[in-house]
């Protein structure tokens, strides 16, 4: 198992994790096969969207906070249940396929770190299954 | 493939599955790799959040069920549509790296099979992959 | 890393693809593994859910539509960022086990490719890990 760390700046925040992504995939070796990427964390999530222009990330982030508002009455005594809810909905893991030793990610795809109770220091877990 | 079975005792619940999940692995003998849980049903879905605090997945539960009330004119008619919505909100799978024999999960997370029209006998499908 | 193509015919569409993935893992020959399905587009995504009822994933799309509509002022300049917004919340990708050589999908489950700025013409990325 591999992984890397990351300081978030923001409260809300989606962070481009290709590059280090794939700095281990490459000096792994693995060739072909899949990496699978793993957030342990319960107020973070990860997601694959674009990457060409910022304002898509900016728009999934107002959505997840217009349908899980910061406060709503939740039960969570920390204040920050809407963090740990929009985690669930993105999802902790993303596989993605490894084909001649690059991660295969569509044109225009980028791997989202994403930070919903920041700024914090955060791990990234990497696992490489050869096929 | 190996399978365990657990038993839902509420219309919503969700429910801790690390321990079976980690019973199936240390059997396996499995050092280091992946295992894939899936659930195989339409009506349930699996989520990876936090499990020191039992409000946290309550909390999602509840924005869960404002967002896809139970009754709000679905086309589906057997009276579940929101529980088909929610379990493609969660998903039917996680995948959790095992290290050293054992589900490598964030110091606050758990595996929680994430019950939408229960109570039913579920099945949970697991898979693993040696690295 | 095999692939295939298809042509959506709607605006937001759900195609059932277990065929196009199973005669992938029929030709691999592979009798045990998982089978990874990628979505190499961001305003697509992938679900797992009911296909004895088209209405099911009827309802999925019309809630979809309701927690995230076409137009809400959205910052991406494209005018698509609905779409882009739910392919996350949906997901890019889904890994089904296989066993004695077929998709191991539970008896009511189907796996749906997600068309949300169609109609285009779309790939499918699969990759089968033996275990």
């Amino acid at each position: 198992m591999n992984n890397f760390t990351l300081h978030t700046r923001l409260h809300t925040e989606f962070v481009n994790i290709d590059n280090q992504v794939q700095e281990i995939v490459s000096a792994s070796g693995c060739k072909e096969g899949i990496v699978h990427v793993y957030i342990p964390h319960t107020t973070a999530g990860i997601t694959i969207n674009e990457n060409a222009d910022p304002d898509v990330v900016a728009d999934i982030e107002t959505v997840l906070n217009r349908l899980v508002p910061w406060k709503a009455g939740y039960a969570h005594c920390e204040g920050n249940a809407a963090a740990h809810v929009k985690a669930s909905l993105m999802g902790a893991t993303a596989t993605v396929i490894i084909h001649e030793g690059r991660l295969a990610l569509g044109t225009w795809q980028s791997l989202y770190f994403c930070e919903f109770d920041g700024p914090r220091t955060r791990k990234v877990w990497i696992k490489i299954i050869p096929s």
